[in-house]
């Protein structure tokens, strides 16, 4: 864990054989064509990889496939989040271990309006008893899905006791006005923040944060890197308009199943639309109407199709 | 799983050793002193357990203390819930090898509004991967934490789908009106609603319901064992106002560590007073003023002190 994390991660999905079981080729496959479209980097096993909706030891399998099938991990952060220390632990070592560039950190995400010394505790249990120099650990504010915030006062304090392990957040709270509250707090300290999403890109950029982990550019990846590549042009402007009509249409579906169902779609492998209980796959009616406002906008996803057929094979 | 619960069931906490793993002997020690103050039964690592703060590992070692101690399995029900089905099938199969007499199912609690059809998936697909006939799952709708909540219709399919299986609820959402609406609609078809906690117990048992699980059955298990037995005599309306009196008491700090708190304080045992990250422990100031409210209830706990002094040795 050495490599700066920075510029456009994409939050890759994570492919289910027939079991329910994580397809670490499928997955890997997607990987390699998302890195080769231009991103600078991936969120292995976030909130769009479906993380928590596996055990620790299937989470421990993907990881190791993803470094197995040789994935440049100076590239890769990774969610190791869990409601428990004890999970947490396991996970952000085996992340350390295998040399992934970060790991992504939930909160405890069970317990709701819980005090900032127990989430200090968490973290630091965490950091402590993994005790890798290499561990650099991104905090993830979800809120509209953990229920958990992260606060000013947390980040501040962590990054007091662990000033080489703290390296950044994920902000997916989609409340700009919150992303630059946090880069002018603590981006002068090397506290690399990402946006949770491509939407304020080029404002995050020009702010001094770090880049953007999104969903979106599972399907997305070249027009956003290269939205992040042409930021200070007003060719980047343009794109970054693009980019957010996209984004847009993806907002009005279920987005973890509707990146699935796009993935399936434009690479022609149906095995991509399986999602994890509780969430339900995008179904025909709602996955025909999304395709056809992609189709307006002329989106398509060259090369997705020769990528997938590698894995089915 | 054949015996039906029913009465006053305790939420029981779980004593940490000095390394944060649950400690089998003082747990299972406080497990003895509450079923022989008049507890009915016992719910063995629910939200009060903080089941949710342990790895699976953790939390299938407890369940096997718990039954190699000789505990009345019969008369135990125990929280398998967990964000992932894989974990969920694995803590549900371990309860119903062991002989627990019931399973109490939290929904997978990472994402938020999430389907019905999603949640009607996760708790079928335990089901049916634990495949034992003996299996008896009670759910878990606790929203104030989990916020996922187990809707009538989500109840209603899983009862026409497994009706052997889906044994009853315990609902936390502290509503009678919500209690007496899952009783209205379900216990004449064998569903067992359980109160969250023992304010409506008196309610509860002349509506048809199957009485409380009480995360203050921890400390007050006896005067709350009394009010179900006396629940139709005006004796018992007095004792339900003097355990709501200590439950309100009780309302005042942060539930889980403030129990721990007591049972460290009556019973002469301050290994009882830590807690997992994110709770913390109840500091000494807010500790004092709360024994201090309890003294002037006349609150006592009869007999902790011996049964604490056997587990300590």
């Amino acid at each position: 864990m050495s490599e700066k994390l920075r510029g456009v991660i994409a939050a890759i999905a994570t492919a289910l054989d027939e079991e329910g079981e994580p397809d670490c080729a499928r997955s890997v496959a997607l990987a390699r064509f998302l890195l080769g479209d231009g991103c600078d980097g991936l969120n292995v096993l976030g909130t769009t990889g479906e993380a928590t909706s596996f055990s620790c030891e299937q989470r421990k399998c993907l990881m190791t496939a993803y470094r197995d099938a040789g994935s440049p991990l100076d590239c890769l952060m990774v969610g190791t989040g869990a409601a428990s220390v004890a999970d947490a632990v396991a996970l952000t070592r085996h992340a350390a271990e295998l040399g992934f560039a970060g790991a992504l950190l939930l909160p405890p995400f069970y317990y709701k309006g819980v005090p900032e010394e127990g989430l200090f505790r968490f973290f630091s249990e965490v950091v402590q008893r993994v005790g890798d120099a290499r561990l650099r650990v991104y905090l993830y504010h979800i809120p509209p899905v953990s229920a958990v915030p992260i606060t000013h006062k947390l980040v501040e304090r962590l990054m007091k006791a662990y000033p080489k392990q703290i390296a950044g957040m994920k902000d997916s709270a989609d409340d700009w006005a919150h992303t630059k509250s946090m880069i002018d707090a603590f981006a002068k300290d090397g506290f690399d923040v990402f946006s949770g999403n491509e939407k304020p890109l080029i404002d995050n950029i020009k702010s001094g944060g770090a880049g953007c982990i999104s969903a979106t550019a599972n399907i997305n990846p070249g027009k956003i890197a290269e939205t992040y590549k042409k930021y200070a042009t007003p060719e980047g402007e343009k794109l970054q308009g693009w980019i957010n009509d996209v984004r847009g249409v993806m907002q009005g579906y279920v987005m973890i199943p509707a990146l699935k169902y796009c993935v399936a779609h434009y690479g022609s492998d149906a095995a991509w639309t399986p999602v994890r209980p509780p969430l339900v796959e995008t179904d025909e009616k709602a996955g025909k109407d999304m395709i056809a406002k992609l189709d307006k906008l002329g989106f398509t996803m060259p090369g997705l199709k020769q990528a997938m057929a590698v894995a089915a094979e």
